[in-house]
């Protein structure tokens, strides 16, 4: 399935997409964001809805948990770097985020 | 312990209960919502929270599940009818269905 | 995708897959199981597991849940019976039922 | 409620305990476990049934998930060390864990 090829991205191209993906940085080579919430139940939820996205695009996060905070840091490890993949699983995570 | 004791509503009960549960109906005898949500992805997100709330009060609904849609009825068969456990889980449920 | 396509099944396409699928039975035109858990935590465990799969093959089953057990109604609608992709998803799914 | 009450437990009651949680180390003064599943889908679902026990005793862990590995870590921030409740969660946990 040609869709779910693995682009490297140079610096330029990681550059750009960072205006798309609100509140991530970069973090030792990693695309990274940490997100609260108002209590344990509400970021498990979230988590749950992430899961299942990730599952569907086959692309896995390493991602900690203490009660209301998730800390998400992507990378793809067959690339040595950040892919489109990264970037698409951000902006997927943000949309799953609840507007308070 | 004794704020965990299931008490049997009376008619005039219920009647007073109804008008803090929105969007919430008695059928057939149990308090009944359906609930549309945008995707499956987010009626399984609500689910989700709403189990841990399940278990954390140790009050089970009978619900249902297609696509977006989570049809949900509540009822305490230990009392033979509608208990102060199934308005308190009612207004939890209510308060994790997300403002769209 | 052309592996995604839905096919309607002939009367002895389903018989034959019958053997394929244990537990299951066929029930008003739908592919149906019934399965009891130990409790609502593990039912709700292989509920979440399935989530994961039922999205990532985009094929939604009509499914409830009363405390410990768990009943699934599998058909297509969109082409009026039961199609390789209500077998496909009653397979994977008794590959998540815990082996006790 | 006398049976939530934290208490700090001594070196020695540590020892003690350790013979009972099965695959816990300590770590940094907290009790830590490093779980392997066969997959995400099993890791995820074995993090969705810890969820619900977690709220339940209301005693949330540190843990993190890459694909198929869950890392935990517990300790109580309020008595300053481990408690009952980080050896109650550890047992709680193990309990959920596949048996393969």
């Amino acid at each position: 399935m040609s869709e779910s090829e693995y682009k490297k991205l140079t610096d330029e191209e990681v550059k750009a997409q960072m205006g798309e993906v609100d509140g991530w940085t970069i973090k030792e080579g990693k695309l990274h964001k940490t997100i609260e919430f108002t209590t344990f139940n509400e970021a498990f939820g979230f988590m749950t809805r992430a899961a299942m996205e990730i599952e569907k695009i086959n692309h896995h996060p390493e991602w900690s948990n203490v009660y209301n905070r998730v800390v998400i840091n992507l990378v793809t490890h067959d690339v040595g770097g950040l892919s489109n993949y990264d970037f698409k699983l951000a902006k997927i995570l943000n949309g799953l985020v609840p507007k308070n």
